[in-house]
């Protein structure tokens, strides 16, 4: 029990850094292009609250039937294996033959292992779907929990951006604060972002900030094109 | 040769047709927020490419470097196997037991198995990489075609939802052309998108859709309230 706590914990903190980093590249990167071509902070603001409002319905909508449709898709290949256990028992064990030959298991040691595992059909189907296909049981609740925290840290860090244009009078006054702000919460989250995901932290914190500095310069200069 | 490069065009057309389909969503929902909000088109349109910009290189940049990160994951993973299987061979054997004990293999069977697989260390860490750790070779290639390929059609899909606000004259009026062209291609892209990545084709066109299209009217009365 404590250990799945934990898991949860540190599941919760993932989509929350993905988020939270992903929340502040586009946003920023708009607003940056914005302040190219209009001369109201009020415009980028309410742009960058429809592209955040967008932005996070699309991903956290997007990756919740994602989720959705994941399941619907292990479960109909599960259906299929089980019909094709009872069905071409042969081919089955043939298969699994394949994969421990692919190993250079000898063909006596292939024979031991199918027929062992064709004892039990469940344990058979689940040996199937693992190693033939690749698929593990996805997690209703994880795909709804996952798309509905990165959907929120994506608003959060969507509003980051934005902040040096509340608080500033023009465009390019809320250009500098809003990429001084951003550049440093690029930076920290792209740092948290690598830890959690097992990455080195200072080459993904600089990627993550290359990104976002990349997407910002592109969209000021196009911006500054088409105005 | 025939058969990879079949598969290579199947990617190209699944990487093309979701980049088309993800790249309408957002677009749409912003330029229908800020059809609620501003009262000239130019503005919606150089919004609408200020954030295709940042949107395609931020997904495309993105994809890439992540696929980078992948391959040094990989690598990393697969020299500490290297070195388990070199210096602690039998802590290495009993992760190979156990992942076969999961599926009641009697003892004597996963003593066999073991044996045989430890007398190829390549093979063995082969083994290890893939059904310990889940992980397959990612291929460089790949990751930045695809990358690329999905960076390109943001673009162009993006640029959909925008034609409404350029052969009209007011927001309202390209509101309602850019409704009725992007709903349209919503549709059929993600018709296609669910028949390359074997989704059922009306109900996967439906929840693209959908999602678009909700984005677009949370977009559009949220930047209402705040203009």
């Amino acid at each position: 029990m404590h250990e799945e706590k934990h898991l949860k914990n540190s599941d919760f903190i993932t989509d929350a850094v993905i988020g939270l980093s992903d929340g502040l590249t586009v946003p920023f990167a708009l607003a940056a292009g914005l302040s190219a071509a209009v001369n109201s902070n009020a415009i980028i603001v309410t742009t960058g609250i429809a592209e955040i409002v967008a932005g996070s319905i699309a991903m956290g909508l997007g990756g919740y039937l994602a989720g959705k449709t994941e399941i619907e898709h292990y479960e109909s290949e599960l259906k299929r294996e089980f019909e094709e256990v009872e069905l071409l028992p042969e081919k089955e064990k043939e298969e699994v033959r394949e994969i421990f030959a692919d190993y250079s298991l000898s063909e006596s040691s292939q024979t031991l292992i199918v027929e062992e595992l064709a004892k039990d059909k469940v344990k058979w189907v689940g040996f199937m779907m693992k190693f033939e296909l690749g698929l593990e049981k996805p997690d209703i609740n994880r795909a709804r929990n996952s798309a509905l925290t990165i959907g929120i840290a994506y608003i959060l860090g969507g509003l980051i951006p934005l902040l040096g244009y509340i608080f500033t009078n023009t465009p390019t006054e809320g250009l500098y604060s809003s990429t001084t702000l951003t550049i440093i919460c690029l930076f920290v989250f792209g740092y948290f972002k690598s830890k959690v995901t097992g990455q080195p932290v200072i080459k993904g914190a600089l990627k993550v900030t290359f990104i976002g500095a990349i997407a910002a310069a592109a969209a000021f200069f196009v911006a500054q094109l088409f105005s």
